[in-house]
């Protein structure tokens, strides 16, 4: 298999660096964008002033490291094997232990499209928890608390901004639960982010087959898009066929935290049929997720049987997938969510692979209209005390959030959440903030995204222009995250995160000095700025002059105003 | 000349009608959605429910009417002579005034590009305030304020909402100064709307040639484009070649107001030479514009000689065009800048046309950098003083704002806007609330047009994704409407704007009823989203049915959701 049909190369002045630790292997991989010099004429000569390189936090992984040779048939480089083994507190298994994991593997007619070389599964020793939280809550700094808090304090150390983002202070929100290090101990390839509301704001991206559509090479490449273009972490929501050959690739290959929705999964094993689902069927699933290294769970153990009742009241009812499957479970055996009933075996499962649990907001709107109704808020204190429950276990949380919400009813939604759930990170899916726009809903989500986000959202899910039609493409992906990565970065800005403001800064300052190759190579996207820009030019024969097509030579008010500063200083 | 380059046929199921109000000639063109019934089973029968339709605010005037007949050569319906004429304060005259208008009509090798039919210029009789302000503080109700009354109550009467928009409602806010109807007397054809914080959020497009690009027929296919996806005025920024002959193309068949920057095309008169601007120049061309139905002006009035000092500070110094044209004409005359010494006779010669000021903010900050910095907040005390002189003539007015301003500065604009400008209507560009997305300015400038449309902006300045690197094309042009129709709206709702949830509520309810097509045809660009839809849907046979590909059949959170209802009401 291979992915040469996303093009790699689209950041062009920038190289990697690795900003190391406290040990030669926490090396911190970032991607640094130099900067041509501004050229003045002083006394009739020219004259460049260097511009320092700005350094951007970097999702791409080895994808953009030309130090390594990138073969998806044979996975990403090891980053985090060494610090799980050195805690000693885990095992290596001979053969995987889920019974599905084993039935699949036993099956020869998926040989061809099988991960060639399996890794053998690893598993805390009996009664360890060897979650994050865990050993934060020891007073134990990890190399994932070290190398996160080197990866959040961008640009500092060049720029002489103080470094804000300490592992001590990683420790800290993490034994509190303000924020979580997604990383089990079975997906060492990922390179270890923070999410929480003290830190940069992060948007997760989801992709995934429907029995519809799409095979496995498409999603790998689907996933290698996502972390090239800025997505953080990466949701497999996969619901076809081989979704467990799919999910393997998709780790092996994905240098981000991978999440998944279990309970498709489970559904697919009993063929669609929600009657069939068992606790016990569930829990293989779960450990077979686990053994695979899914970094973190969406569980909708907040859908319980007293919702189906209350929901009637609503618009759009339940739009939650996990959710409505949940709710007509217990409809039809009359009976409690086996995710309710067992929520404390499945934390102590999770507690031994470092998964973390995103509580699923299966009561989430579906529509502006059901926005902070009586579902919705009940369903969010109820996630509150499965949030405590899990923290029992030492299991890493973060709390699942709306969906279509209203400009004016966001900000209960993030006080809310903060207190119901004891300030676990927020994760929300925008929220939409009206829904008369199909195919523009990257947008009317961005807006509450971003407005969220300054308020305290920790994490931000992405929507692709293809929300509520169809399945994002590689094209729909890019744009999802590009707009996401502007709704993060624009928090992060309302935030004043210590850092965020260099990149706006060193951009507007390219621009304003006409250096058009600088501007394009610090923005979000630079391929499609500079083809915008060219397209333009194309009977304007003197590009990279000072000036665009938009106003033409006369009416160009940085040159004009260039020019008075100019005279003023002389 | 012809725009059949565009498609004006993508509302299906939709139809132009007109509301009547106090006498036969004030009709007021909607857009009324037809729905398709709710089909439900029950008792194994087949019944159908009927869905009201939804009756759409409508700025695209006669090119959805299929009782009009297009020819751009000759011009749209005149829909408000009869109105002038009957106020008797107005008089015809048999040519033209300005100097360089006869110019250009002398000119015979213009005759090839000239609109066909020219009208003769109305202007106020001799000392006669002919503006909406005035007739307002006189306590006249206008059939242009009963019109837009009309237009504000949508969905009203069909769907028991009570009436809150009253003609001496409007006729309150424009004598206060709250709200101005843009509407030269010279512009019968354009169908009057109103801008003020206590109406719905409008969006202005920008347009135009510049040196390097395009001809009349292109400008005049993108200013009905504008007005057919949902521009409510439009401005021509054109700064090339014959603005004069492609300006009135545009009037002539432009159904909504129309603002320009006069500043430009005096400067064109000079041969883009700033020093030898003089105030004859300037006022020959406001009269030029006037006589041709221009209903604002972009008036940089408040950038002064002392400015140029002051933005010495800044990161991207002047980003303003207007702005930085006086700021350079100030410093070679050692001057004050003549829009500002000349103001009240800039005044005096709106007042006879009924042309507004949007008052331009030439010190806008470029940069997020440079948001709410001295400059910007000293102009904006000006811009509040000027107002006032504007007023004092019955002149109508708006307030420009910036910008690139990040999320948690905002609010302070729109504060000090209200108080500055003693409530004037705010009319902003975004903001932008970062720097760094080149490309993507329409989603960057979306989220804070949304923020600062929710807090009091009267109308929005749209923001294509060509910002910053060149000028729009068609499509681009339809991709900012549409953005900025979801920021204003997004505003609607969370202001509570009266009526504004219908369409959303109707569009989550046919969602979430799988009436695709009822689903695509609220929306804002149906054809779009039914081409996402149907593209996903190639190797899927069953298309219409009860699910979509993004989740497939198995996983349809809604279909789930309802099934549940269903049996829950059995």
């Amino acid at each position: 298999m291979n992915i040469s049909n996303i093009d790699l190369s689209t950041y062009p002045n920038s190289e990697k660096i690795h900003v190391e630790g406290s040990r030669r292997d926490i090396r911190v991989g970032m991607r640094r964008v130099k900067q041509y010099p501004t050229v003045k004429i002083e006394g009739g000569k020219r004259v460049e002033y260097p511009n320092a390189p700005v350094v951007l936090y970097d999702t791409s992984g080895a994808y953009t490291d030309p130090s390594v040779t990138i073969d998806i048939n044979r996975g990403l480089p090891d980053v985090r094997s060494k610090w799980i083994e050195e805690r000693g507190d885990t095992v290596t298994l001979d053969a995987i232990t889920s019974e599905y994991g084993r039935a699949r593997l036993a099956d020869r007619s998926l040989d061809a499209i099988r991960f060639p070389s399996l890794p053998r599964p690893r598993v805390g020793k009996p009664g360890r928890r060897v979650t994050q939280m865990h050993y934060a809550r020891q007073g134990v700094i990890t190399p994932e608390m070290e190398y996160v808090a080197i990866r959040e304090n961008l640009n500092n150390a060049e720029l002489g901004i103080p470094t804000h983002v300490t592992p001590e202070f990683v420790r800290e929100e993490i034994a509190a639960g303000r924020a979580l290090i997604p990383a089990n101990i079975n997906h060492p390839e990922a390179e270890p982010m923070i999410i929480g509301r003290n830190f940069s704001v992060k948007i997760n991206t989801n992709i995934g087959n429907s029995a519809l559509s799409s095979g496995i090479e498409e999603e790998v490449a689907k996933a290698v898009w996502s972390c090239y273009w800025g997505g953080d972490t990466l949701m497999d929501l996969s619901t076809g066929d081989n979704i467990h050959e799919t999910r393997e690739w998709i780790i092996r290959n994905c240098p981000v935290p991978v999440g998944t929705v279990p309970i498709y999964q489970a559904l697919e094993k009993v063929n669609g049929k929600v009657a069939d689902l068992t606790w016990e069927i569930y829990r293989d699933t779960l450990i077979e997720q686990c053994e695979q290294g899914v970094d973190y769970f969406t569980i909708h153990a907040g859908v319980t049987k007293d919702h189906a009742e209350i929901v009637k009241g609503r618009l759009t009812g339940c739009v939650s997938r996990g959710g409505s499957i949940m709710m007509q479970w217990c409809q039809i055996h009359n009976a409690e969510s086996f995710l309710y009933t067992h929520f404390d075996e499945i934390c102590e499962i999770l507690s031994s692979y470092d998964v973390a649990i995103s509580l699923g907001d299966g009561m989430r709107p579906g529509s502006t209209h059901d926005a902070n109704d009586e579902s919705q808020f009940l369903e969010l204190d109820m996630l509150g005390k499965l949030c405590l429950k899990a923290w029992e276990h030492d299991v890493q949380v973060m709390i699942e959030g709306p969906g279509h919400v209203p400009m004016n009813k966001i900000m209960e939604n993030m006080e809310r959440e903060l207190k119901s759930c004891h300030e676990a990170p927020f994760y929300t899916l925008g929220p939409l903030t009206t829904d008369i726009a199909p195919a523009y809903d990257h947008i009317t989500s961005a807006i509450g995204g971003a407005i969220i986000g300054s308020l305290g959202t920790a994490m931000l899910c992405y929507v692709t222009p293809k929300e509520h039609l169809s399945l994002p493409d590689l094209n729909d992906v890019r744009e999802g995250v590009i707009t996401y990565k502007i709704a993060a970065h624009a928090a992060d800005l309302a935030k004043n995160y210590p850092g965020a403001s260099v990149r706006d800064n060193a951009l507007s300052k390219a621009r304003y000095e006409f250096r058009w190759k600088d501007q394009f190579n610090l923005s979000l996207d630079p391929e499609k700025a500079r083809r915008y820009y060219v397209e333009s030019r194309r009977n304007a024969p003197d590009a990279d002059d000072r000036f665009c097509t938009m106003c033409g030579p006369n009416f160009c008010a940085m040159r004009i105003s260039q020019n008075i500063a100019d005279k003023c200083d002389e």
